[in-house]
This record gives C-alpha cells, sequence and structure tokens, in this order.
C-alpha cells in the first residue's frame, strides 16, 4: 500500500511553503497600493488554513517511505501547487476561469512560459510578480529534485528513480539533500541578484527587472510587457541572452567556477556542445536575414542569437518573430525545441547530454557494424558509459517522440491545424513558451480551446519531469503490493 | 582492400539482367507498334554492351568476399541500376533531363512510386510497363534481399548484415539463396497472377491490369493512369486493397499458407497487429468522413480503407485526396508513413515488428523502474527478445528520425515549404510516394527544384536498404584495412 499520509503531510508542508510564498506577494501589492491585495492575503488564508489543517492530520504519519510514495509526491505537487497558485489570478478575476487559471500557473511552475494573457501590462503589481515567482519556484524545484536528491537516489539527473530505493528513511536523507539544496539556491539567487542589477543598470525599472531575472534563471520566460523583450534595448537583450546561458548551463558547473575550477568547465563536452550549438545555428540564421534578406547587422545578429538562445535553453522569451522567417530558419528553430539545454540547469526538453550520448552511440553502431565482436562502448568525458544508461536514454527519446506524436494528434483532433498542434506540443513538452503557428511568438495560447489546455497543461507536467516519473503512476503494476 | 573487381563483376552480372528486362519492354513497344521500341533497343545496346565489357575484364575475379563488398554492391546496384534503367526515357525524351529520369527510375526500384510525370496517360505502353516493371524488380529485389540473403548473413529481415560473415565464399551461399529465391518468386508471380485475373475480371485491360499487380505486390504505387486508382470501379479498388496487404504481409506467411499452416499465420504477433492498425484508422477515418462530413457510407468506408492501406503498406496509389480532409485526419495518415507494414514483404519504412518491440518494450521500461532488480526481457510470439537486438531497433528508429529531421531541413532549405518538405522526406524514406501539400496525392514532384530531386533519391535509397547499409559506406573506418 501507498503510504498515502505521508504525501498529504508532504503536501500539507508544500502548502504552507506556498502560502509563504503568496504572502510575499501581498507584501509588493501592498507597496504599489493596488487592489489585488486583498485576493492575495485570501489565497494566502485558503493555501494556509488547507495545508495547516492536512498538516494536524497527517503529521503523525511513518515517515518511512519507498520509491512509490517519491514518484507520487513528485507528480502531485506541480498539479496541487498549480491548483492553490491559480487562486490570486480567480479570486481577483483577472483571468476568469478555471482553465486559463490553471494553465497559467503550471505553466509557470513548470517553467514553460506560455501564456493566456492578451493584456499583460494591465495586471496589477503583485499579479505580474506572483506570475514570475512561479517560475523562481519552479526552476528552483526542479535544480533540487535534479541536483539535490535525485543523485541520493542512484542517478545524476539523467533519468529518474532508477535505483533502488525502498525503505530509505527521509530523516538520513535530509542532511545531505540540505547541504546541496542550500549551495543551488545560493548560486541561483546570486545569479539573479546579478542580472537584476544589470537589467537596472540599463534601465529598466526594478520591478520589471527582478520579473524579467526570475523569469530568466528559472528558463521560465513570462515578461511584464505584451512584447517580451522585443521594445526593450540591444543592451538589455544581450544581458538576457548571457543569463539566459547561465541558466541552461549545468549548475555544477557554477559551482566550478566560483571554486576557481575554470578547466573543469571546459572540460565539460555537453557544455561546449550547448554553446557550439548556439553558435552553429546562430550563424546560419544571422548569414540568412543578412546575407539574404539584407537586413541590419547587428539587430540581425542579436534576433537570432537570442531566438536561438531563448529556444534552446527553454527561456520562451522573445525579441523577433521568428515565424516571420524563411520556412527553412522557422523549422531550424522547431528543431531546437527538441534539444534543450544542459543536464543540471532548468531548462526542459530532451537535454544536449542525451542527444550527446545518442549521436555517439549511433557512430559507435556504425562501427559495430564493421567490427561485430568488438565492444566499443559510448565514452563521454573520457569515461565509460554504461550500455544500459544508453538504452535508457534511447527508450526516453523514443517515448518522448511517441507522446509528441499523439499530444500532437491529440491537439489536432481538437481543432488546431497542423503545425499549430506540432508547435505547441513541442513548446510545452519541452517548457518553451511561444510554439509555431496560432500559438507562435506573436501570439498566445488564449484561443485554444479548453480541453486542448488540459492537454498541453499536462503535457508541461510531462515534460518537466521527464515522462518517466509521471506516466509511471498511471501504470497498473506501479499500485500493485510489492 | 575492398575487392573491387568482385564488386564491378556483379554489376556487369546485374546489368546483364537488366538488359534482358529492357529488351522484354521493347517487345510490348513492338506489339503496340509505338515508336519507343527503337529507344529500347538503343538502351539494351548500352546496357548489354556495358555489362558485357566489365564482365570480359572483372570475371576472373576472386569470389572470396566479405561484408564489405556485400554492403557496397548492395548499395551500389540500386544506383547503377537505376543510371541505365533510365535511359528509355531520356532516350525517347519522354523525361528530357537526367535528374527528372533517375529520380523516376530511383523511385520505381526502390518500389517508391513517386513520380515527376505530368502526363502519364500521354507515354507510349513500352515506357508505362518499363516503369511497373522496375517497381516488379526492385520489390523482388528487396524480398531476395530480406528473407534469402540477409538470414545467411546472420540476421532475419530485421537489421543487415550483422552477424559476422567475413570471409563467406560465394559459392556455398548460392543453393540455399537459390532455393529461397525460387520459391519466393514463385509466391510473387503467382499472387501477381491471381491480382492480374481479378482487375481484368473487373474490366480493367489486361495491359494496366499486369502494371497494377506489378505496382500493388512491389508496394510500389506508379499507376498508368493520372488519377491513379481514383477513377476505377470500386471492385477495382477492393480488389487493390486486398493485394496490396498481401504485399504488406511477410512473405514466409503466404508460405505457410500454401502449405496449410494458418495457425502460424495467426500466431504471428506483427501480422495481427498489422491488420489491427488498419482497422482501426480505417474506423477512425471512416467515422469523420461519415458523421461529421456526412459523406456515401461505402465510398467513405472504401476511401478510408483504400488510402489507409496504401499508406501503411508503402504502395502510394491514390483514390482519394486525404490533404484535403479534416487536419487531425492528415496528421494521422502523416503517422502512419512512419509505420510501415511487416518485415520480409514489400513494404519500406520503419517496420510493424520494430515498432512493437519498441512499444513492448517502453511498457517494460516502467515495469524495470518499479523492480529495477528483475530481469524483465521483451517477449515476441512467446520467445525472449535479446536486449541486444532492442538497443539495435532502438538506434535505428532514432537514427531514422535523425536523417528525417536532416532531410526536411534540407528540403526547407531547397526551397519547400515545412509541410511539403516533411510530407516529402517522410513518404521517400518509407518508400510510399504521394506526401503533403505541394507533393500531396494530387500533385507529384516535378515542381521540385533538381537540388531537392536528388536528395529526395538518395533518401528513397537509404530508406529502401534501412539507412545502416548505405550510410556505413560513408564512415571512414568502413574504409580502413582490417
Amino acid at each position: 500500500m501507498l503510504n498515502w499520509k505521508y504525501v498529504f503531510y508532504t503536501m500539507s508542508v508544500l502548502l504552507i511553503v506556498e502560502s509563504v510564498f503568496l504572502f510575499i506577494s501581498s507584501g509588493i501589492s501592498l507597496i504599489y497600493g493596488e487592489d489585488d491585495f486583498k485576493f492575495f492575503i485570501q489565497a494566502v488564508a485558503i493555501t494556509l488554513s488547507s495545508g495547516g489543517i492536512i498538516y494536524l492530520f497527517t503529521n503523525n504519519c511513518s515517515k518511512e517511505i519507498g520509491k512509490r510514495e517519491a514518484f507520487v509526491v513528485v507528480s502531485l505537487v506541480w498539479v496541487v501547487f498549480s491548483i492553490f497558485g491559480a487562486l490570486p489570478f480567480l479570486l481577483g478575476g483577472y483571468i476568469p476561469n478555471f482553465t486559463d487559471a490553471f494553465f497559467e500557473t503550471m505553466s509557470g511552475f513548470t517553467t514553460t512560459g506560455a501564456s493566456i494573457i492578451n493584456d499583460i501590462e494591465a495586471l496589477p503589481h503583485g499579479i505580474l510578480f506572483w506570475r514570475s515567482l512561479t517560475h523562481l519556484l519552479g526552476g528552483m524545484g526542479i535544480l533540487v529534485l535534479t541536483v539535490a536528491i535525485l543523485p541520493i537516489f542512484g542517478f545524476g539527473g539523467m533519468a529518474m528513480f532508477n535505483a533502488e530505493a525502498a525503505g530509505i528513511t527521509t530523516d538520513k536523507l535530509h542532511p545531505r539533500i540540505k547541504e546541496t539544496a542550500q549551495r543551488l539556491w545560493g548560486i541561483y539567487m546570486l545569479l539573479i541578484g546579478i542580472e537584476t542589477i544589470f537589467l537596472v543598470l540599463g534601465k529598466m525599472s526594478l520591478f520589471d527587472a527582478v520579473c524579467h531575472s526570475f523569469g530568466t534563471l528559472a528558463s521560465g520566460g513570462f515578461s511584464t510587457k505584451n512584447s517580451s523583450i522585443a521594445d526593450y534595448s540591444p543592451y538589455i537583450q544581450y544581458v538576457i541572452i548571457v543569463f539566459m546561458i547561465l541558466a541552461g548551463t549545468n549548475f555544477t558547473l557554477h559551482y566550478f567556477a566560483i571554486k576557481g575550477k575554470f578547466s573543469k568547465i571546459w572540460k565539460n563536452e555537453e557544455f561546449r556542445v550547448f554553446l557550439g550549438l548556439i553558435a552553429v545555428v546562430t550563424a546560419i540564421i544571422s548569414f540568412t536575414l543578412i546575407y539574404v534578406d539584407h537586413g541590419p547587422v547587428e539587430k540581425s545578429f542579436r534576433d537570432a542569437l537570442f531566438q536561438v538562445t531563448s529556444i534552446i535553453t527553454s527561456t520562451g522569451f522573445v525579441s523577433a518573430d521568428y515565424t516571420a522567417w524563411h520556412p527553412y530558419l522557422g523549422f531550424l528553430i522547431f528543431g531546437l525545441m527538441f534539444t534543450g539545454a544542459c543536464v543540471g540547469s532548468t531548462s526542459g526538453g530532451v537535454k544536449i547530454l542525451r542527444h550527446l550520448l545518442l549521436f555517439k552511440n549511433s557512430i559507435l553502431e556504425f562501427k559495430r557494424m564493421i567490427h561485430p565482436s568488438a565492444v566499443l562502448p559510448v565514452r563521454y568525458k573520457k569515461e565509460m558509459v554504461h550500455k544500459d544508461v544508453i538504452f535508457k536514454i534511447l527508450a526516453f527519446v523514443i517515448l518522448y517522440f511517441m507522446v509528441f506524436f499523439l499530444g500532437s494528434f491529440a491537439m489536432t483532433l481538437i481543432g488546431l491545424d497542423v503545425t499549430s498542434s506540432m508547435g505547441a506540443v513541442a513548446t510545452t513538452m519541452g517548457g518553451i513558451g511561444p510554439g509555431l503557428g496560432s500559438v507562435g511568438p506573436m501570439n498566445n495560447f488564449a484561443a485554444v480551446p479548453d480541453a486542448g489546455k488540459w492537454v498541453l497543461s499536462f503535457l508541461m507536467l510531462l515534460g518537466r519531469l521527464e515522462l518517466f516519473t509521471v506516466l509511471i503512476i498511471f501504470v497498473p503494476s506501479f499500485w500493485k503490493n510489492q
């Protein structure tokens, strides 16, 4: 039997945490003297009392948990957070219906950044702050999960919970997770602080700077402006480019940087491929915009670099309409929706390390055909990668494409055209934000039918938790007694 | 060193074989008294003399061959056949330029059926017959390769040349290959004969019946009519549906049928999934055409069944414009371009057995997460499938999608829109014929720029030979001394 009491207990603790962040947002409303204050206080009351009551009934639960409890907690927390996190939008009528409010909040917590709000600038500051705060929390959540918690369960941020972990007591895990989490939190907040300073130096208001920094470091993409980053100065766009790249970098590399171990950073193959990919695709797009379309040199380069970085890191800020570019550039951007950035970053999608290992494996498959009896393992950073790891990555990518195909089919069934469907599914699974066609960078998700918003919300969750963690809950044998 | 002399020797023998079939086509011209006769005789002269001269210089070669020679021969023969097979089109000016003629012939030999000819009905009978004859030869070629030759190299039609096969003398292989090939040839010609009779009974002319039977059993798709099968009677359409299904069935099952072992047929999981998939997708499409679009019941069902069967078996005959259907049905058809039919048939694409094994493996991946220490192998027909086989299939499918993505990008670069690019690449890699958008079922490939025709010709070859066989030739270590 699943230890449901423990699951509820964890949810109650996390709800109390969420109510604290809702309370912080109410402070922003108070500062600006806007009427969303009372809705935040209502949301805090509901969330805190819900959390408190559940806590009282469940805090005497057994802390002995297995993998199943971990899977359920990890999947459920995003749903529960999104339900309660939607309260300020709903209570204040800023987003009048639950489907939209849930979509927007799930998009925030999964750091996707796909929005259904048509006039963002009409929202009060507290609401805008809360919207960006969901990014901050979601980005931190995924970092703690993939860098601090999962390796203890036996895996380093590549797949989830693969090792035997039944019967681990949470008490034992606590100190190690806590230490890593604090370190991550430190780096994360430090980078947000530095970006905020740089943005303010570029004459962005402090409020907008903070919100955009949350959106950048979380690889989120919610902006406080209707035109996203398009109307900001080139300086601000370059600052955001740099910090999107930092957000897409494995956070252990930031730790190395702080410790001065720069050689370790450059030795990281995934990081080099990440930068190389940005450089190559930016070059192709810049070349077309400058020499084929005769655009202004610096702006063309900046537009290319910004859009490429934003999509590859799954941030989703926009400074130019890539769907208006040549079809082959649009296709390249569509392809980038499947790459993702580095493992152990806040970015979503498949991640470059997986692609890199599969690419190496494909090359080796040819060599294996020539020398069938030779043992030819994939090597990463000069170390042998066990065939089982490659096998799991292959299975993951195939499953990713299966979900992508089924999701796209579902969206066409709901009524979107094929391009928009594929764009919507790729961008939500990848945690990016803007898609193609009717959900392209110059549009948003407001016009998607309700059923489609639920499908896409589910896909955001699936993508964020790398499929297996969520889908396994739907496998009957998961629930069988073991 | 590669035994080049042996490679040329094999080519010379095969060219002499090709000249025989060109000569047969000249007979058709003679019967109809059309002026393509002289062009066929010229083509025979060129092909036969080329083959003969090379034969004289190479028939004293060592018959000791390894895998490398096999890979090179298998890839090269389709190219050489397409070059010489294009002669009648070129010499007679029926297709004035080499790119188009090569594309059309490669499309014939790979049993793709994608055409660049705008007015098919304007062609003389000899040329039409030769066009369909390329299907017959290509279909037979792939059957012999995958059912008779490859298993001897250690594998049953799933991957190619995976087992150790260096140093096998062709003399030893000869009797076994010959026996299986004769049996296949018998079944193949028998089915073609039966279909021809059924088509003639439906008042199709004998000439058209023969050509369409070639196109059906080879999973080809070249028709002798501009409207493909659309203007034929429902009876004829149903006959073709049945024989498309037979062409997409593993040919060893036909052998079982002849021997009366029907239980073996029904125990074949892949065959059941093949029929089940056709039934399910046909039901979805029929339902939409009948209840949503209020189409006539029988015709809607027939259109659905015909198009689904034609695409899934990679034949590519057309009786209705699926691009005019609801977008979600178009998306389903696009999905079917990646399924293929059964292993050991004349159909192209990924093949259902691979999908089936990967699907089973994906389900097991979840169970493996729950029970990490349990050994959970994929089972097919109650037998264990070795993990290495699954690994190779995973690598194949990933490579298939990589080639699909790069090919689509190349086509957008050449100037096609994204939908047409993806459709053109999916349909040529899968050996189907009609694509989407500007290369949809009501159009053809005439308007594709030359560079695009070369890319697509290469993709037809890649798809037909299941990627690795061709691509391995481009791997440097393939050429290193071993």
